[in-house]
């Protein structure tokens, strides 16, 4: 095992990787922007390394200054955690040739899974079943309209270098195609420097359902289940479980098994994540895979046993895989919500602000990683997620239960701060997602049922705290 | 299911019964003393309602207040928590009196078994094995003194009606016994209003190992497994596991159906731990049963998977019991250790003051049971518990360093308020506790090595954060 680790992240993430570090015996080093100075990861890590200004081009971003400080505190390790570097194949090849070893697959491997349009080829060619679409990237407008009409609408236009839920434009209809397509490659190109698209029919109305993998450096490799996370904002994740609730226990079965099946004949190594979208028919088509931890991790954990970042770090140094199929025996239902500090009422927008009062629920079953504190500033360099709390429950309903009860003990407020705790729990009242059958339509429907002029949403269930 | 249940109780165990209730949509209604008025429990229940002043017995201990409280807030039952009410045997009666459930064992079982000396009579019936000893009160010193001889030094004189490690007395040569047995006599009658004691041999070098119980009013019943407790100063617990380490599954497996045989044959009905001491050659004795929720139940909570709350609940309210012997897996080791505002520096003498900063652990695997709050006030009134922290691993080796880990980032300050977080890592650092080889003198023992004039103790392993 490494001695020194170094965590080349913030948030909830970096404390994340701290903790798997140091129940491992590995000594921690962290870096931080001068926005991150006081968080809870550099008061924890052993040691703590200042790499640039709150910009994350100017620090997060920074592969010299993350390898510099890697020589700084001598560490042979770098957990890239998730964003930032995390994907990015050039991180992964200057820290080989600094000698450090990058906690994620071989920097060739990342770059052919990255671009998402060559993953797509390369999945097909696995055997993965794709969506109706374009495999390679479609060069002229004139080539998207004629892919979207034999496919038939609503399509999605996605840039091949895209990831994180950005560079993608929904089109329902061929009007709307060319200048979706044209601003989709600017943006692709404004924000990824490659302005590359494919086009794929649009599936409306399907789940998200993803396969955690874990595969070493010597053919062995294990899935994890499914997780499912149809309950997304503009491709954002809002609430995510494990395993994947109302599908058939054979289809799921062939979701994960496929899944690694890919995983290993394109030669990923480390923990993955290879995301599908399941239609109606319960037919599933692969969309992308993810060389990193996933935010979501937890409700796996929670559901197997396995601390998946202990077995990336296992895997980074070398270590044969130590779990075989048979050993995962995922039980019971783990539900997780992404806590932050966002006003739904207005879109979505993000609510920087000081937590005067930050109380995260505890107790049984419940499980909270946050990076926040009391007096913590939730500053406006970095994305909003505040804090992830996940439960587990022997079944779906009692663990949606649980996290409403968990949520309802959340104490957040400063001035100006704003939580989507509120909506989280109109999502756990809704009626089509007890049952386990929303889609990814789900968040959309809700969002407007609440716009001015609709009718009330149903009323909760649960009354909130001495109400 | 009741609509409304009263808690009886303060502190965590209050959040925690709240969180049960919450989780199955029963309203909940808290009460409070003066000094608690600002407590997470009466934050977070439907209701609150205040019985007295500080002192408990003007108010937890004010069974009358409970029942008022009760018809106040329209419940159908009362959980009495743990202390306090929740083993008195009148304040059942008087709840039945009342029309209200009172969640536990029927009021004529609690007698019977609260007093030691019966339990330990219907126990031995029911074919337990008790500790040499006396089975009956011992009237005189002459008769104290007659046991002692058959039975060979130490011996321990213990209150009949005594509980939570009050009302002992450890005597190692006979010219101590006179005094010893008066001593006791007294206390007993002061403490617990009852003279009444028994001699039996004290086990040195044993291990504390219980059994967590369930059974309903239909004459089922379940074991979920052993806990160890060995870790305790002066009877009172620091660190508690499941299962028991280092004991043949053979022994555990017999413990642990003996122990449900003989709650089942004595008409026990809710969620009750049998306390056994197992000597080096693995022989086990009965101690006495605890007919209520148990501080430590979290490490049976994480390693099954039953959450014991909801099925005190559940029991209480006549539902049959929901789980088959068979059902219960328990798997992976769970360790739980209690952080108290006290400083082992002093004898472990309480620590009040206001808590200026709080911040729990958290993250994967970790569960934390906590009423502290950043400005939380830890008075003089009641005990010094302050939260609980648990985490869960496929094996003890790494539930111990992930338990370190978690003791590592709790931030807990206020002026004047120490706590025994540092002495736990002792424990954990502990090459015999390491091993799982400890017994219920370990403490004893590190407490002196740490004495003035002792070599010190050995170094940690893990250093503190920064360092």
């Amino acid at each position: 095992m490494f001695e020194t680790v170094l965590i080349a992240n913030r948030g909830e993430i970096a404390l994340r990787v701290l903790r798997a570090c140091r129940e491992l015996g590995v000594r921690t080093a962290v870096v931080y922007s001068a926005a991150d100075a006081d968080s809870a990861a550099v008061r924890l890590a052993d040691r703590a390394v200042c790499i640039g200004p709150a910009p994350s081009r100017r620090s997060y971003l920074n592969a010299a200054a993350m390898v510099e400080a890697a020589r700084q505190v001598g560490a042979q390790a770098v957990h890239p955690g998730y964003g930032f570097l995390s994907e990015d194949a050039d991180f992964a090849e200057i820290c080989a040739l600094n000698g450090l070893t990058f906690i994620g697959p071989r920097p060739e491997v990342m770059a052919a899974l990255g671009d998402k349009s060559s993953a797509r080829a390369l999945m097909s060619r696995a055997g993965l079943p794709l969506p109706d679409g374009s495999v390679e990237p479609v060069p002229t407008v004139e080539a998207a309209v004629e892919v979207a009409a034999g496919i038939g609408y609503p399509v999605i236009v996605k840039a091949a270098a895209g990831g994180g839920g950005r560079g993608m434009t929904v089109v329902r209809s061929p009007a709307d195609l060319p200048r979706a397509y044209a601003r989709t490659r600017a943006a692709a190109q404004a924000v990824f420097g490659d302005d590359r698209v494919y086009v794929e029919r649009y599936l409306t109305d399907a789940r998200h359902v993803e396969v955690q993998v874990l595969c070493d450096g010597h053919g062995n490799g294990v899935h994890l289940g499914t997780r499912d996370c149809s309950v997304q904002r503009r491709h954002q994740k809002l609430v995510e479980e494990a395993p994947a609730p109302a599908l058939s226990a054979g289809t799921l079965d062939t979701i994960a098994e496929t899944a690694l099946r890919g995983a290993l004949e394109v030669g990923f190594t480390g923990a993955g994540t290879l995301e599908f979208l399941v239609d109606a028919a319960e037919r599933f088509h692969f969309l992308e895979i993810n060389c990193r931890i996933q935010v979501e991790h937890p409700v796996t954990e929670m559901v197997t046993g396995v601390d998946l970042v202990h077995e990336q770090l296992h895997i980074a140094a070398g270590v044969p895989l130590r779990w075989r199929q048979e050993e995962i025996r995922p039980h019971g239902v783990a539900v997780e919500c992404r806590v932050n500090a966002e006003d739904p009422d207005r879109g979505f927008a993000p609510t920087p602000g000081r937590l005067d009062r930050f109380v995260p629920p505890g107790g049984p079953f419940t499980r909270v990683d946050t990076h926040g504190r009391p007096g913590y500033v939730v500053g406006p360099h970095y994305d909003s997620l505040l804090a992830k709390v996940a439960v587990w429950a022997p079944d779906r309903e009692l663990a949606l239960d649980r996290l409403e009860r968990a949520l309802g003990e959340f104490e957040v407020a400063g001035p100006g701060v704003r939580t989507t705790i509120p909506f989280v729990r109109r999502v756990l009242d809704d009626a089509e997602f007890r049952k386990g059958r929303h889609t990814t339509g789900l968040v959309d429907r809700l969002l407007a049922a609440a716009a001015p002029g609709s009718p009330d949403p149903a009323p909760a269930t649960t009354a909130p705290p001495n109400a």
